[in-house]
């Protein structure tokens, strides 16, 4: 059992919790709470280290006692070294340190959604989410925005960053320029009572849609490589359709 | 300056943040972070009480002045005590104690959508805030649900729950039974592939739609009210729609 929050393997532990480019650089990543954990088990994931409290073995020994099985390393901690390494405030107990999965191989057709530096990790997952609900075929980030593997993203996602697709750029416009190679329209979205409403086009099998910035929306480079542009018209306080909110409504429509 | 955890003020302020029945009782509740804060100023409310460290008056001056002039009592408090009555892991240093606005007289005509317990208060506060950017005319709320003025709900609202006409009902079935009487349609919602699909009916200009308990879905009682029950088809994992996703798609719909 480790005590100590100066153990080498804590230390590199929280790195990998708090840092997108500890995460980047080491190919890792960390699933906490009992429901991520749980999706570990259920899919291809490697479980490379896994961190547990007493109290989490005494009141879910199934989950806890399986995932040590399929754990390279694993270990029971204090609860104040898992503290140490927890990202919430009323942490679980249970904490695993997983390999990132290979690649997918991009869908030759369906929908996309696209996010151009989505800042908040919980709209990211909370998003992605939404586009598993309904059959999105996968999800466009760039890697300038929200990192899709932090703790946040991945509970907010409720383990759909960890099924879905992901293409995660590192030229945004290049891959939204790929996309519209292979026959893909390719929509922006803005904040514009005069662009046209979201409601009045039709959409194809194949769309790519993307949303921008929370606080500076679509750059202008990403606007142009678009076919066309299309907003929500809102009726209330146009600042207030949170980045979420606005992609279920935008995914919506490009399948209903 | 208070320096104490066991002042006797600021244990009254860590009951309100922690318990509905302490609001309920007092009519009081807590507005925290300078966002939220900010929003006191600009709306019909009274504050009564507002606590705030040397760090944020540093920060913030021409906030924090202005709230020291409009609130009935004020002082400064230690980093240690502020942490005491703060909600957040990582904590603004202004909390604002403020008195319930008086009931609102009900629209007697707009969308509204009503929540039948629904459990997570983050879920309340997206859902309220798309209200208002769609132009909703109010929510209801049942009182066995999320308390709209936990900590929670009000900052997941970004303060539209401070502005958003609330229905906090006691007697949810009457509440909606009332709403008929009006000449309002209730719909229901339901995970259920059979039902009628949200996208093929019209709504009219006075409607009200219910959506159910994040577990549980409605209550038998609810859905006989209801002149429909309506469904959000989807395609993949049904259980991944959450409430605040799910409620953006039907008001939407509603407006559309």
């Amino acid at each position: 059992m480790i005590s100590s929050k100066d153990n080498a393997k804590i230390k590199a532990v929280a790195r990998l919790v708090t840092s997108a480019k500890a995460r980047r650089d080491s190919g890792m990543f960390v699933l906490e709470g009992t429901r991520l954990s749980a999706e570990a088990l259920g899919d291809n994931i490697r479980i490379c280290e896994m961190y547990y409290t007493n109290n989490v073995a005494a009141s879910n020994p199934t989950l806890i006692s399986n995932l040590r099985a399929r754990a390279n390393f694993e270990t029971e901690v204090s609860e104040s070294v898992f503290e140490k390494i927890s990202d919430t405030c009323s942490p679980q107990g249970v904490l695993l340190v997983v390999q990132f999965k290979a690649p997918v191989s991009v869908p030759d057709n369906g929908r996309f959604l696209a996010f151009e530096m989505v800042q908040d990790p919980s709209n990211l997952g909370a998003a992605a989410r939404t586009a598993e609900a309904l059959g999105f075929a996968g999800i466009i980030l760039s890697k300038k925005g929200a990192d899709p593997y932090s703790p946040k993203s991945l509970r907010a996602s409720m383990g759909a960053l960890l099924r879905l697709p992901i293409i995660y750029s590192d030229d945004f416009l290049a891959t939204l320029e790929g996309f519209k190679l292979k026959g893909f329209n390719i929509n922006g979205t803005v904040v514009d009572a005069n662009a046209t409403k979201i409601n009045t086009v039709s959409f194809s099998q194949n769309e790519v849609t993307v949303i921008g910035n929370e606080a500076n929306g679509m750059t202008d480079a990403a606007k142009s490589v678009c076919d066309r542009l299309l907003t929500i018209p809102m009726a209330g306080r146009a600042e207030s359709l949170n980045a979420a909110a606005a992609a279920a409504i935008v995914m919506w429509e490009m399948c209903r």
